[in-house]
């Protein structure tokens, strides 16, 4: 069956987010198979492509990991049934998206694989930039790939430093001497779970607890979604062991200084406003976006509104700082999923208008200042200035919560090839033009670190400088399918 | 495979629409059915359990209706393959949610129907009242019924009044006659499509207008969708005629004065809210319902948030009044869908958290106002005030932008039986406490035309007074399978 | 999903049967849903497109009926879950296969239906000959119609008969003066099981007996299959009624003398070996109908080979009769089923070739004598004997167990239009050479009695004299969708 | 979706083979998938419960290998859009069937994998003895494995020796030099088809030309079926090259003499009657197998029949060798598909009734020999031996077409442990008295060569002596998931 996607936003264009992790070890023995489902769930914004889960019982005389996996959402994967066939105290979860040539179900995780010490199933987010190097290096010594993932790069690693060293976690701490870019990884043997960030803490990882049992997941909102309080976040470089003896922490391979490179593209638009990142709220974060762009792009009008549901919380800080009321100018259809056909539409019935009405009754008159997270091609925004226009609003304002993408990313995020890029192409005056709106504003640049509280931050996507130096070519999707 | 329903607000604790209707006529011959579809697309809030399309081309020598029903939602039950097979220029279509007995595929809609003068498809939104009486008369001459739905009883009242006169149209104005209670029906014969709406307008329908087509469907949103102009409301009594020749309307059997009974419920939480009904903008309706709330029941805060989606308008209206500036303090899970298991749930993992999450930094010490549409069994409201006070809310005021619901509805929305009725069971300071709100203030009943613009509505849910006598006793689902 | 049919020979050149029918009444309030589930399994190969069973509980203070329906085999449409909820001591299932254009769900029987005296459940098998003028004289007086099967027909005038008597039997009894054509049906109501058979017993149905339940189904293989005892046939204008008391017998209806219309071909092909009829055991008749033709086309030749399954039995006939071997000459791929797709089939990889491989070991320098049931096209023979004879077949000898097929069924089998069939267009002479054979002979005409063991036979599709005339011109499918 | 799984044949108690191999070149670049698809399709009987196909274009600039596989049978898993998107000139594909605990999507073959040298795919058919200790020793060096199939495991030799050599197929004769046990094995490299077949010839390999494409595939009935020309069966210990410049062969495995291991079960049950094996007819080996049971175990009786299908022909043959008349006893209903479930089945709807019936007019009366292949646990030989009984059999002796299993197959047949074998438990006595049968006679075990057209076989599963010394402990199953 040929399925479509759609990302979680108003537009297809938006940037999408790779994967989401969430392990947890119960020492009293719980099944974890279904909290582990309601931890997917609650990170299904990182990832709609297939998901999957691999648990296994800490108690049983022998080691035996059971997993699941599928195209589609969690709740499409995952019926009562299959979940009930997941027993253990111990597991491991994933969400992932991927880029359309990577979309099948090798690739979905966690990867399971057997090796010489027994059983581990891998959980990765984020994208390594030296994997050819390293995929070649292990086909010279007689390595086989039956997927295009990083993880199995990472897990030939492992278990190959594995049979140097005693543990697994050693053998996690050799592999990232090896492996550079972006990575948030859950590691379960049968009998622990590891949790490891890379030493740029790209990607987010933090730790919960609810009763005895600890969890590790990308992101706060999933410790919330389950009942568990939130403990710390995982430092980047860090390697967090939970096993029978407790939580124990190696930080042997973190950066010193403060140098790190937090991608800040997740306060701006891919984590859930309700998670807490390094101890930046996302929300918090999106809020003084708004309120700078209020300060530097003041523009006199009557109403703030954020286009559904990203821009909401950017355009309430700019009516905060402005003084200009904040409202709502779209409805939006939630019943578009993943599988939502366009059956022969015609101009009028866009995919734009189907997702997304103008509430007249709100704009009419009105001079609106409408605040987006992102533009990346700009292929829709045109058409939603439109709408308000049609609709009777008399100026549209466009503030846009984050710099211009001028760059690609190589450390997980599908920014498209840069001359796809509309602020490669063109300047901001004639980015306003051709959205047709009456004016236009980006967050500037020095506002970033800012909003990210003043963290080390990766901005390469909007200055071309990376924390590591990204490859000299591009060879993303080399070993693809 | 068993299915579970999923109301499109946070909580189960919600009242349901019966219908959504929508039918087209395109006299320049193109194929209606993918516009069909994208316009029960924009109604789905209006059902989600069954849905169908039937279609017919006018200029084929031999009529012939094709027709596609299923369970489930629009983009499920429709495939690209399942539409391209719908061929013909005129077509009707038809979203539905019903109570749990009658959820079978038997009662999907449109109904097609074969009778002395040909074909007919018929779809409606509504309830009948005297459906016992019409059902027992019509089975007393011979009738054989298929179905549970008021529809096929119209079907054949319609298919017996026709003998006696020459149109459709003609027949259906005799119909109107026989039959009682609320009702907005699209009749499509293979050469015209017929709306007729009952006299006291309990359900809306609207006419549009795109090129050289008709269009009479629930609500205008829908419009808005395919691209297509309002013209007007069809008149509560009326019967529209679309057929070759154009437009024709007979009101003979539309009551004098002003005496209708829209249903108010259609302004507070039905309707989606970019629609405009019988000239009143939900939109409005409900910012107005908040100010009369800020009104009625002010109370000092610090912020007023809306219970996502539908409280949102009536919250920023209370907002405007009191000046309590507007905000937003739930993360609504998007990926919720009509297959969401429950796998073992824990209390903590319970269904509002898995569905909602506190915005703990917009909250976090501060006095709120907590504005939702409607409160009927008051099992979720406690658990959304809890979570609000656990992420720091000081105090958490709760208004409700309907009077308390205390009668049940005979005229097609599920209503629970009264003594489910949290607010026939307790006084206003019990459920006060009962929720461990800090202040509960409902909407006040003589608000409720002013929100109705004026309009002479159906308040029976609150005051036990319908505009039609309700049946003697309760006979919903006498007939039932 | 669009779903290819297969018939459960070997080529897509065969007749079908309409329907089977299977109904059951446990005394000892045993629920019966299972066993319908294996009567209709054993009546499969009547009818492959669609199948459902309603069921209802005797002793429950409330009649209800519950019934599931789906397009496909019985064991593709009905799960354990779907069964476990029909629960019932009484219950009617049914088979159906239909020509391409009534091939809808509306379609699937039981039809249940509610009227006047309640409910009721039909389950039919056969072809009604005055349909149209049923159906108009009915619609003229009110009814409507969503379904284009006789059943439906007959539902409306058993409802309306019924208002006139005192029993439902009583009311089949008064339709039976009303409609013509073949008819095996079986109505279940909620107190009680009726069998009728038509007049002329065009289509087969018998009693059968497990312990305290009766059971009314088409053929006797079904008997066999759930474990009962045959009883005896129902006779041809028969109605048979099963309530509380026992079991019951209207013989009023029942035609003077012996003259009957038994469809000789459920003895030739549709029914199955292992069944019998009305006294005639099925296999017996195919193997006289293999004797037959050795006696009256005799041949020299080294083996008689069947085409599998429905040629075996008279290929033994001819052997035991002419004392040539029998043997083996084909193997049948039993993994062809009706969802098989035929992918960019060249001519090489020929449907035929799929299906049906030759046995070269067997045939090679072997004179063959190939027994087959009937040519209706003749496009498929030709390649079965080009096989045989490429696989080293020094002569192939065909020989049919039927006469041409020449004229069309009224009754209920789909025999296509005349200018269709080999025979009508061609003699046997130039089917013989159109089909590469070296001799080729029919079973004769006045054998027909014979095989079918001296019981009054219509044999309308060799002779074009049918038991009740047929109508002037052919309405079929007139109303069909 | 739970699937339940189901033999060819009657009973569930059957041997299994375990796979089917089919690959394909065209020379003139045509599209091979639906050639593939038939193959596979008249293999089926070596698996069931997974399959799928990989294709590669030979002429493409940049070698790439689409691949789909999925659970269940080969018309289930592949639609028509599916095997459109295989594009390509060179393909592989694979039918497999396997024990429960290794039944998962991630075991469907064929193996797709990457290496140093590019890409492979691996479809495998047999069983190696020494895959623990060659995993081992692979996994010391670092690989890890993501299946539990021995294909993964050649695939990692092959990858390994392909560093040491120049082709794909040098490195694959490296390989044979370390696996030890029953292999008949297709690689495909992105320009090449290679097929191997282990010394011993456990498994059937065999060459076919279709005009300007070759074929290499499991059995010869697969090239009938797809209209290929039957070339000539690949040697034991043969590697056969299929590359641009035609057809190559590599004999230097092969063993001196006449030493092979040629599995006998393929010709008493295994493979299907119309293929050649090794020269050696199927067919023609289970009549002469009927012919040595009626020389070796005479009996006076009326018929000889077999139980379908698998005991047919050497039904046949007993009654060629004996004079006694061979027929019909049973109607096999051909409808038990795959997914057929058994609800609340009781003792007479047994599993064997609802599968099989008995011909009361073909047997009442009569003495007879009932022929079937093999009694594995003798689970349901008794209640066929009843069911005739109760049709009116006055006497009914077995014969069987195989001598008494007693020992397990390490070589890829899933023989049940041996205290489940009726045979290792009882005396030939002590079974014909558990089945109830007259008389009871098994083939000689000195007939089997005799069967087998003289080929040095494997006959371990009768004698316990095997070509190749099995494993000390049986280690089957050891890493299974």
């Amino acid at each position: 069956m040929e399925e479509k996607k759609f990302c979680s936003g108003i537009e297809d264009d938006r940037l999408h987010e790779e994967c989401g992790v969430f392990g947890i070890y119960s020492y009293d023995g719980n099944e974890v198979a279904s909290t582990i489902y309601y931890g997917l769930f609650a990170l299904q914004h990182r990832g709609q492509e297939s998901c999957g889960i691999a648990v296994c019982d800490t108690n049983a005389p022998k080691a035996k990991v059971d997993s699941y996996k599928g195209m589609g959402l969690v709740n499409e994967v995952f019926s009562s049934e299959a979940l009930d066939k997941l027993k253990g105290n111990l597991g491991v979860g994933h969400v992932r998206y991927s880029t359309a040539g990577g979309s099948t179900r090798e690739n979905a995780q966690p990867l399971v694989l057997h090796y010489i010490k027994g059983t581990l199933a891998l959980a990765h987010n984020g994208n390594l930039i030296n994997t050819p190097e390293l995929r070649e290096e292990l086909a010279r010594t007689g390595a086989i790939f039956q997927t295009t993932i990083d993880s199995e790069v990472v897990a030939y690693i492992i278990a190959r430093e594995r049979l140097k060293c005693g543990t697994v976690e050693e053998a996690i701490r050799l592999t990232m001497d090896k492996i550079k870019g972006a990575y948030s990884l859950i590691v379960m043997s049968p009998r622990k779970l590891v949790g490891a960030r890379d030493p740029f803490g790209f990607k987010p990882l933090c730790i919960g607890k609810r009763d005895n049992e600890y969890i590790i997941t990308s992101e706060s909102c999933a410790l919330d979604t389950v009942g568990a309080e939130f403990v710390r976040d995982v430092l980047p470089g860090e390697i967090v062991t939970i096993d029978k003896d407790g939580i124990h922490s190696d930080t042997s391979a973190c950066l010193s200084g403060h140098k790190t490179g937090r991608c800040v593209f997740e306060y701006i638009y891919f984590a859930r406003p309700d998670s807490v990142i390094d101890g930046i709220s996302v929300y918090q974060s999106r809020l003084m976006a708004g309120k700078y762009l209020a300060i530097d792009h003041p523009v006199e009008a009557d109403l703030v509104v954020g286009v559904p549901e990203s821009g909401n919380a950017a355009a309430l800080g700019y009516s905060m700082q402005s003084g200009i009321p904040y409202g709502t100018a779209f409805v939006k259809n939630s019943y578009v999923g993943r599988t939502f056909i366009k059956p022969g539409q015609k101009s009028r019935e866009s995919s734009v208008r189907v997702k997304l009405n103008v509430l007249a009754e709100a704009v009419r008159g009105k001079r609106i200042i409408m605040i987006d997270d992102s533009i990346v091609r700009g292929t829709t925004s045109d058409r939603i200035i439109t709408m308000l226009k049609e609709a009777g609003a008399t100026e549209v304002h466009v503030r846009i919560s984050s710099p211009p993408f001028l760059y690609e990313c190589f450390f997980g995020t599908d920014v498209p090839e840069r001359k796809q890029l509309i602020a490669y192409n063109h300047s901001i005056e004639e980015i306003r033009q051709i959205l047709g709106a009456d004016s236009l504003g980006y967050l500037e640049l020095e506002r970033l670190p800012q909003i990210a509280g003043g963290l080390s931050i990766c901005m390469g996507c909007f200055t071309g400088t990376y924390p590591l130096n990204p490859p000299e070519e591009d060879i993303r999707g080399e070993f693809q399918e």
